[in-house]
């Protein structure tokens, strides 16, 4: 294996990723909250050995199938924060799993209490109650918590608590409140699941943008995701810093067509997500005021205003607009500490089932 | 392995997909054009194979690594319709690939022409020189093709004549025009490049909503992608119709929340691509007015106005916005043909170098 891949690759900062790993952890130590981060984002058993090094209880994972790797390689408190439909086979790999870890799935519904309740009840498997703190996605109204929650226990299923995902964060306009919105969220949403007679040990919300303002006083954890490598979404909602960013595309200049940069990167490696809030496809971090205009898939067009273009063949790094993305289109992360250069493995992409 | 996999997966509808890929080669045949199609939308070796039965001449990659894998199982001619930098490395990749098959490469500047011929020059590696059609992507101006082949030509590349990617057909605005715009800069570019007295072979083409207004009178050669499938950016533009599109994604209802319909598929199998003329993220064949209003990693909230919701647990489909992008995002593709059930690898994912 040469000592770089040819380009585009996605190339990690380990220093970086490393301060970014023990900045969260500190901020949860210091206010005693739980830090179970959400691996999808970089479904790598090294990053996710790192957190729980550095004080994680457990980790996220959206599927079950991410479930199934991170146990295989010794992961044994892992919370699928996913309204997962419990039939037959779902509930068949759900208690393979339990053999090996401790596993919470997630409900959204009385419906889908019952549900799970009936395959999964009176086993180790615990629930929490979605809650919709403001995105409108998934999870149940705080004052409906109680009733799903009750049906949950009723059906035998070891309902935990609360979580909820303040993904309205992504919007510039709500980052500054999102974290007020899951705070209201879930101290009703508790209120109402304790009077439903279902104790409540486990309050989780969180997210990166939200991260640093989160309500400690009522969230007993914390599941952030993205805030280990960063991304262009972070960088312009003024979440991290852009010389916090941990992971870059590493691309070549392989085109000055029309006066512009073209960058052997694209869609097939950058993803294609681009947030109604977003200046481009991406940023360049030598070239903050470059903006990608165009985004093929293995093309990415850059307008690069009064400054000379890069030659033909040269590098350019880009930051994805959303890594989780990025991270899932390729099979190694190219992890770069003093000088050396190793491959991480992206062990469950494309589990989404 | 199950008779079905897990929710989300890609699921091929065979007989659909033999019907497109009989349809382009019959039309081709009929205006002797040649059919070289683009594989990196399926990146398959079995459909890759139907085509080659049904008349296609050669295939079109996007990237060395594809070229590669394809050429490993016995495609002999191949071309990279992409301004590939070439360096020792790719240049000691591209000459090993000449072994196996005939492989053209594409250039677009006089300084990549030079470049490609002091390492490719007089082996059995061909060059095309790409021309801007109207896209500004890549690609030079018509007037500029000219003096691009001669350079190549000087250097000892094997240049047999020109393309072009009538890429901004995806706009709806310009889909009626962009057959035309292809048709008058591929003339224009023909007459530079005969000017400076190399001889034009190739003009070579097409994309899959241009397809069928193509210039067949200068065209030599097309290369469609998307047709084999077809996907919701091809149905909104009104370029191919639903009922012939032969890929979706096979998603299960996970929840109801907010009186809204929520899927387990999302941008890790979809692709977030959303043109500015989508109407959201991905189509439902069986709920026309349905639309995708939020993609998220692993759901798709649904829109079902006047409509009962398809219960939880119960299995929906979504076409998505573009296919190249959601088969990149798979290992494979389960292709259905009167009640019987395969999967097929996708053997080139990933692979963008």
């Amino acid at each position: 294996m040469p000592a770089t891949p040819p380009t585009p690759y996605l190339l990690v900062d380990l220093a970086r990723l490393r301060r970014n790993v023990r900045a969260a952890a500190e901020r949860c130590a210091a206010t005693r909250v739980a830090l179970r981060p959400h691996v999808k984002t970089h479904k790598s058993v090294e990053i996710a050995r790192l957190q729980l090094a550095t004080g994680a209880v457990g980790i996220t994972v959206a599927t079950v199938g991410e479930a199934e790797v991170f146990a295989r390689h010794g992961f044994d408190d892992i919370f699928i924060g996913y309204p997962v439909w419990v039939d037959e086979r779902s509930a068949a790999r759900l208690l393979d799993l339990a053999d090996r870890a401790q596993v919470t799935i997630a409900v959204d519904s009385a419906a889908a209490a019952a549900n799970a309740g009936r395959h999964l009840g009176h086993t180790s498997i615990r629930g929490l109650v979605e809650v919709d703190s403001g995105q409108r996605r998934t999870g149940v109204t705080p004052a409906e918590a109680g009733r799903v929650a009750a049906t949950g226990v009723r059906a035998g299923l070891d309902i935990r608590g609360i979580f909820t995902f303040p993904g309205h964060a992504y919007d510039p306009e709500r980052v500054a409140t999102a974290a007020d919105d899951e705070s209201t969220a879930l101290r009703a949403a508790r209120d109402a699941v304790e009077a439903a007679g279902v104790e409540v040990h486990v309050v989780s919300g969180g997210s990166t943008p939200t991260f640093a303002h989160s309500d400690t006083e009522v969230l007993t954890e914390l599941r952030p995701g993205v805030y280990v490598f960063g991304d262009a979404q972070q960088w312009e909602l003024g979440a991290m810093r852009p010389q916090d960013v941990a992971l870059v595309c590493r691309s070549t200049v392989v085109s000055h067509a029309g006066g512009r940069l073209v960058l052997d990167t694209g869609s097939k490696v950058l993803g294609a997500d681009r947030a109604g809030f977003a200046s481009g496809f991406g940023r360049l971090p030598d070239y903050p005021d470059a903006r990608i205009v165009l985004l093929a898939e293995n093309r990415a067009v850059v307008d690069l205003p009064d400054t000379p273009l890069p030659p033909l063949g040269s590098k350019v790094d880009v930051v994805p607009n959303h890594v989780c993305s990025a991270v899932n289109l390729v099979d190694q992360l190219w992890v770069e500490e003093a000088g050396t250069m190793r491959a991480w493995s992206v062990v469950s992409r494309g589990l989404n089932s």
